[in-house]
Order: structure tokens, then sequence, then C-alpha cells
């Protein structure tokens, strides 16, 4: 079959899965764009700027399979490179494509704009080959191949792509046989291997308990995960980068793993297990009270990862998560579940607290929706809102970069459009990315936003400075950022100004009752206040940095 | 004499001309920021986002001699990247500082926060070796040497330089001596023997014209150009890159070089010569119509570099700018001055055209200011908008990153309150960078904003798809931003919406006659209008990609 490498590129995108394509348009990439905008099954969004569109293009392929960027040749590039840099962090599986000079310019290495006028044009994919698991720049000859083989590597490991195409060569006509679809299989010898060395473990420990984390997200292996939990009884808690891994209301769920910051429940239940699974799990500073474990001796543990497990030192190789899980759902763990503490009720009076605000938003959610939380007091915060069934979660807490999340909204608002999403975000990370909102009210997607106005950068006060001016902002009036951003409003939105659990809930029961309406809600708080779980870590974080 | 690592740069910096610092403040960076804080001769600049903050640090070293950015580890870098390399393209002395974390988590390869968990810390320094002249990461041991060495690179190629700071290291105490300020000094053996060259060609040649271009401007060399114009009578062109670079209301002044989109005083002249005599110049496409010269047959040239000159071939190394041009203000060049056509009166009536509105905006420069144009309908419309005495011009026209001058306006006003800022900026490229505009309220700066509201990327108009979606954009009212971005309104900015020649005028008489208020002008005009030059030469440049 005859196709342009163009068109092709845009056939195996939407194989994948890929229905949206975002990014900022240049003159480098003009003549791809002809074919995105041509496509009936694509649309093109086109972002403020490219840093929103790698974040967006992020978001989206948390909750789709995969995502796409595009932009063009160096300027467009770095700017988006701190996103794809945050989903090569935290494994989500972007296609970064960027349109580069004509073959002509780049053979005679001409300085033209958007170089850095030396005649060197590969110093950006250089970049990004520190960032992605593949990179390929196309040609006639290459096309077929080399987009297939990008695309396998981005789906296989969930990390992001490069690929290059010079502005010559999106219409060029190849011809193609239908691609093969790889499926990644289990070697069975290794399999078994591993499956026997845990029935090993079953005699030696005596407690497990396991804790589930963002890897399940990115391989889309939640019903998996369910139905490991429900074979074996076990207790599960997940760590906060994959909040939302596994069903809050379940009764095995225990909550979210901080290290020496954890609940009590967990404390006692990590206390008690003298073996921890882990499935999907790394440990990083942000999701282990700074690497403060709860027991200091390590707990003997099981790893379990989406392409090879692990116990003790030795690693089984090619081996898939799904084919672990269903294989140990057989077996039988020993484990004793902890009891359940009565959650104390809040008091809602006076000024609105971080403490009050999160006991809020918990009595509001509903099920089958996507909680968006920045790494600041919102993530922090959020850890301990027990989420409603069906509920995505999405943070950034190993990577995070301020400002991440209002782009992630679009993305992933976009990504479905029958959930309803809803992102706590404050003041300072908000002003990053501010103009996405932009985009939000051009494309009429419909979330819930909670901006948090406390005057600054709180995460950064709790570790360093409260009382310095370098943690300070221009405080905005954000409610009017919807009059400024979009002259049309066809879907007029909500705005509310609120400082009171009271106000907070009534706004919060209006946003809900209008689903077609985007609504905007800036929340007033102190300027001292902050999560008592960041306020602690703050503390050990500035410690890291002392020494 | 005993002083802390971080204060032994701060202090370095102020020798090179640094009062003011841009960024972030991220918690790898903290307690350097305390040591900027708390200095009274320096002033923290925090910015909405690191990419704005790149732009105005590379702003404010276009005006005085070094720029300087501070950001946080991995997330923060990565986003400032591409103002960084805007500045390595067009030579301007930025220095990048990073706050690092601790010596302690890097040598335990730790999986930190912004980092991508893998333990790696250098791969962010990788990517700044390929933008930056000079790199290093600071300890108790290297702090004085690297200092130095760093920073004597920045103020000698006027290019950026990259420094790491661990977040253990800004308060270490280390002695110092006074530092070494080097002054680069011309090899007199080949500056008599580039002097002998230059005598030789003069029995040659005929008829010289000099072409002047940014070099000039990096290394503050507009008074040794101008004194080298004046005692050689030569005719002189600058290139768009450089414009403002020699007086634009002097005799000798002939217009700006645009390979064969020249207009016709300068498509003579330079027909006419039978040697150019390039000073500070890179030829790039968007300063030559792509590359099309005037002349079919390359001109023999004499180029003169700030650090190196050049006949033919041969290269004179290790000779200064300023020597040769004083050196060669004693020998007499031939040249015919070409005649000065009558300028066609402007006709001011209806909606207002592009035409009219550069026209309009010349009759109201002031002298002594900065015009900031940026690439696109502004940067090829002001290009032949005729300069007033002592006005700086700052455009990005090799390296193009749309929003640039948004950031690059902070940047150029604080260096130098005295002198009124104006600014050109198309809605597309404005809605990049836009949060910007919260910094210059708070920071009482009083720039004169013109916002063309046309509709989306004129500019990519120009070169494909005029009827394109993808080059609309969300349509904004602009001068709502500035009550959205500030609560406060200290100086109550100006605001005003505009489109004809009358009203533009007049908005232009009422911003000038409040020299202490930021003034925000909306300029309505229409979709399909553009600055001829830019209409032809975005056929160029869709030529340029089609093969």
């Amino acid at each position: 079959m005859a196709i342009s490498v163009g068109q092709y590129l845009l056939e195996r995108l939407k194989d994948y899965g890929v229905e949206h394509i975002f990014g900022v348009p240049g003159d480098y990439n003009l003549s791809f764009l002809d074919l995105i905008e041509d496509d009936p099954d694509l649309e093109w969004i086109g972002n403020c700027n490219e840093l929103n569109a790698s974040y967006a293009a992020d978001g989206y392929a948390r909750i789709k399979p995969m995502g796409a960027l595009l932009t063009t040749f160096g300027v467009g590039e770095l700017s988006a490179i701190n996103g794809v840099a945050g989903s090569y962090a935290e494994s989500v599986p972007v296609v970064k494509i960027v349109g580069m000079p004509s073959r002509n310019v780049l053979e005679n290495k001409r300085f033209v704009h958007h170089t850095l006028g030396d005649g060197e044009f590969m110093k950006f994919y250089a970049m990004y080959q520190g960032i992605s698991v593949a990179q390929t720049i196309l040609n006639k000859q290459n096309a077929k191949s080399e987009i297939d083989r990008v695309l396998a590597e981005c789906a296989l490991h969930k990390k992001p792509v490069y690929i290059g195409i010079p502005a010559d060569v999106p219409h060029m006509q190849i011809e193609v046989s239908s691609p093969m679809l790889y499926k990644p299989k289990s070697d069975k010898k290794n399999l078994n291997a591993f499956i026997g060395a845990v029935k090993k473990s079953l005699k030696t420990y005596k407690s497990f308990i396991a804790l589930a984390d963002y890897e399940v997200n990115r391989y889309h292996l939640n019903q998996e995960l369910h139905d490991f939990i429900e074979a074996t009884n076990l207790p599960i808690a997940s760590l906060s980068m994959g909040k939302g891994v596994f069903c809050e209301q379940h009764p095995n769920f225990i909550g979210v793993y901080n290290g020496i910051l954890s609940d009590e429940r967990i404390t006692n239940a990590i206390k008690e297990s003298d073996c921890n699974i882990l499935i999907g799990v790394k440990l990083t500073d942000s999701l282990t009270a700074g690497f403060h474990y709860i027991c200091e001796e390590p707990t003997p543990k099981i790893e379990i990862h989406p392409l090879y497990s692990k116990i003790g030192e030795k690693v089984y190789s090619d081996i898939l998560m799904q084919d672990v899980l269903k294989k140990l759902s057989t077996l039988k763990f020993e484990s004793k579940m902890p009891s359940k503490e009565p959650k104390e009720k809040p008091h809602f009076s006076g000024k609105l607290t971080q403490k009050q605000f999160f006991k809020v938003i918990e009595g509001h959610l509903q099920p089958n929706g996507v909680l968006i939380a920045e790494q600041g007091t919102s993530f922090f915060g959020a850890i301990d809102v027990n989420l409603p069934k069906g509920t995505s979660f999405i943070g950034q807490p190993l990577w995070g970069s301020i400002g991440y999340t209002f782009g992630a909204l679009l993305g992933s608002a976009l990504a479905d459009r029958k959930r309803r999403n809803v992102l706590l975000v404050g003041d300072g990370s908000l002003q990053i990315t501010a103009q996405e909102l932009s985009t939000m009210l051009r494309e009429n997607i419909t979330p819930i936003i909670l901006v948090i106005n406390n005057d600054g950068y709180t995460v950064e006060r709790c570790i360093h400075g409260p009382e310095r001016k370098y943690n300070d902002i221009n405080m905005w009036h954000y409610t009017k950022l919807l009059e400024a951003f979009d002259v049309h409003l066809h879907r007029k939105p909500l705005s509310f100004k609120v400082d009171t659990a009271e106000s907070l809930s009534h706004a919060l029961e209006q946003a809900y009752s209008h689903p077609d309406k985007l609504a905007l809600i800036e929340v007033g708080m102190a300027r001292d206040d902050a999560p008592t779980l960041l306020k602690k870590l703050g503390e050990l974080f500035s410690a890291q940095n002392s020494y």
C-alpha cells in the first residue's frame, strides 16, 4: 500500500490509541500539521506554549495508552524538554515529534533560524537521548521500519521516544505492508523459577503485605492487581506516586505508605509483616519520608515489575507482571489485616484550614473521576483523601515540576470527556502554566479547578526560608483569568472565591451540578498553614539538603 | 580573605556588572537564595516561570555586560534551557546557576525528587554542554578557580556558562585572594599582518561598503564603530540581527540589509561595491532573504570579528575588533555614498494596516529608548523603522523563539530604568509568556507594550497554511490581563484598544506623557495583513522547507 511518511506515522499512532496530538505550530512542522488537520480521526490541540503542551501530552498518556506531542525544531523542542523529561522520570509513554529543517538545509549545514547558527543539527537530538528510550530521524528509506521500532519501544517501556521529521519528508510516498503489532510474552522458564522462589518464601515468612505503586497504573494492570488481592486476601497499601492504583474503598486497602510519616495503621502493618510484596514500586525520597523507613533493618521483599521480577538481589527477566500476578493468585500468603481506626470527625468552623480543605474535598468527590494534585500542599494533602470508586489520581512526586498539573489537566480531561476532572493547585504553581486555561476554555472541557491562594511557594516555605521574600509571589485575581483568556466564553464558566468550609462546599456542589461547565474556585487559606505530612517532610528534605 | 562559596560567586558577578538575578526558587537553591536576598547590592527578581526568567536574563545581558539566572535542578534548568540556547545562538553572556542536590545525595546516587530517579545527576549538565562555553560544579576545593575561569569565559565569548552548586556548598567558607580580571589583548604580529593585508586590498578594490551586525552590540563596540565610520566616511548598512548597531540618523547610514529583499538604496550600494567590510556579521537565513544575495557572484569581503578577523579564507587570530577598527581608521577606503530617495508620505485612513502601524511607531519613538520587536510581523516590520538617536534594538532573528521578547522586555527594562522600553509583540507570541506581565507590574517597570491582535500566527501564515486552523489562536482580552495579573496595581497602568492610525497615535502620546506608568496597547489589525518584507520572506522560507 502506498502512503505518505507523515500519514503512516499518524496511522500507527492511532493504532496505539492516540486521538489527540498536542503542540505548537512552527515553520518546520507545518506540512506535517496539514496531515493532522486533514485526518478525520485525529484532533490537533494547539497549546499556548510547548511546555504546557508537553504536560498535556503527559496527562493524556496517563489516561490513554499513549500521548503525542509535536513541536518545531530547536526552540520548540527545548521548551518542551522539561515536560518530556518528567514523562521519562515517571514512565509515561509520550511520542515527541519534531519538525526539522529540510534535508537540503541539514546536509548543507546552513545557518538557518531556530538553530544555534553553527551548522549543527544533532545537538537537540542528543539532549533528548538522555530522556527517551528510542530516537530516530525519518527519511524515505527508513520511515516504515523506524516508525514501527520507535513506537514499539514507547509502548513496551512506557517512556518517551523522539521522532524527527525533516520538513521535506512528511509528504513523501512509501510502500508499507501491515505492521506486526508486537505483544510482549513472559519467558516460561523464568516465570516458573520465580514462582518457585516465591513458594519457597511462603515457608520462611509468616506475614505478607502488598505495596503497590505507579508502574501498575502505567501498564494499566489495575484489574489484574485487584484480582490478585481478591484471591490472596492480602492487605494492600499504595505509595503516593501510585495513589489510586488499587480501589481505596476496598476492605483490603489500608492506606498510603509514607515511610516514618505513615499513619498508625500502615506503620503497624509494616512492622508486623516479615516480607513485603512490592508491585510496581520505585522507592524515591518523596514517597519514603526522605528514605526514612519504618523498620531500621530492611524487611525482606519480593519485587514485581512490569517486565521483570526480583527476590533479594536475584532478577528474573522477561516475565510480565500480569502473568506473575495471575500465577501468584493461586498461592496462599499468610497475612494479618490491621484493624481500622475510626476517622476523627472534622470540625468545620472559622477560616478554612488546610486540614478542613482536604476533608471537604473528600466529602464531595464523586466516583469515576480524575483527581489531579500539584506537587506541594495539594499533593501532600491529597494523599490522605480517601478516593471514591473508579477514581484515577494524577500527581508528579518524582519529577515534581511545579505547574505540571495545570497542563496535565488539559490532557487528562481530553483523554476521556466523560470523566469529571478535579484539580488541586497552588497559586505559585498555577502562575507557571496559567495561560493553558485559554485552551481549556476553547476546547470546552469542564474540570473543577481549585486554586489555593496562600500567597506564595508554601512547599518551599516548609523546607527553607518561611519568612523569605523569595518565597512570595505577586498575588493575582485568579477568577478574572477566565475573562482575560477567552473573549468568547461559549459555555459560561463558573467562578467562586471561598475561604470557609461552608462556602467551599457550596461551590463544589454548584460545580458538580453543572457537568457542562468549567468551574474555577479560588480558595483563600493562611500563608503559614500546610498539611501536616508536608510540614514534617519539609524538615526531612531540609536536612537532606544540608549535608 | 575568608568568604563563603556562594558569596564569592555573587561578588564576582557584581564585578562583571550584574545587579539583578532572575529565576525561580526551588528547594535545591534556597540556601544560595538567602545570600542573594541578604546582599544589599543585588536584587532577586523572582519570575513566574523559568523560561521567562531565561528570556529576562538574556534581555538584561543585551543592555548590561552580563546577566544571571538561577533555577533549581532538573525541572528548573530544563524549563530554562530554550532561553539559554537562544543566548548561545545569539551570543549573549548569561550565567546559568543551578542549585543541585547535596553531595551526600549525589555521591550515594539517591533517587530524589527533581531527578529522573535513576541515580544519574550529570544528564542535564551534559545537555547544557551543547549550549554553553564553560561548565562547572562547585565544591570547597575548586570554587575560587572555577568561578574565576567560568565567568572569564562568559565575558570573553559573550556566550552562556553553566555553574552547578550542590545545596550543601553555598555557605562553605573558602580563602580567596583578589581575582585577576583578565583583559583580552591583540596579538601585535597578527594585527599588523591583517592591517597589511587590508592595505593591499585598497589597491585592488575601487569601492568599499561597511556592513555591521550584532557582534558589535554584544561587545559594546558601538562607539568604536562610530569612530571608524566617521574617520573613513564609508557608507554603512546594518544587518537586522544588529539593527541599531550604528546610529540610524547618521548621514552614512544607508539602511538595513536584507539580501534580495533589501530596498533600492542598499541594493545599488551593494552592486556598486567591489569589496564588503563585514563588521561583526554572521549571515543567516533570516538576514539574507534565505541566502538570496544581491549579487550572484559573491563579492570579495573583509570580515572583522570581536576576537579575530579574516580576508578570504585566511584567519588572523587573537586580534580584537576595537584594535582593528582603530588601525583601519587611518586608511583611506574608496567608496560611493548612494543617493537618498525621499521616503513616500504615508496615508493614514481607514482601519490600521501593518504599513501604517510601523509608520506611526516611527513617528512617536523618542531618543535613547529601547525598541524590542518579536520575531514575526513585529520584527520584519520594525526593520524599516528609522530609529531615533541612542536607541537600542532587541530582536532574536536567529534563534527566533516566539514569546522571547516579552520576557526579554522585563530584563532590558530593569537593566536601565531610565530608558523607556517599547515592545512590539504579536498575540500568538504574547500568549507563550504572558504571565510575566505580573512581574513587570510588581517591579514597577514602565514599558509601552503594543500587542498586535490579528488572530493567530501570522508569520506562519506567510510561510504555510494561511487558511489552516492550526494557525488560529484563542482570542484574549489582552487589556484585562492587567487586572488579572496583579491585585495591587500600585501604579495604575494605562491600557488602550486601538484599530486606526489616529487612535494608535493618541495612545502612544498618552503612554509617552506618563513615563511612570506601564502602558498596554492592544492593536487590532487584519488577519491577512503583514509587512511586505515578511510576505516575501515567507515565500522564500516555504521554498527552503520543500526541497
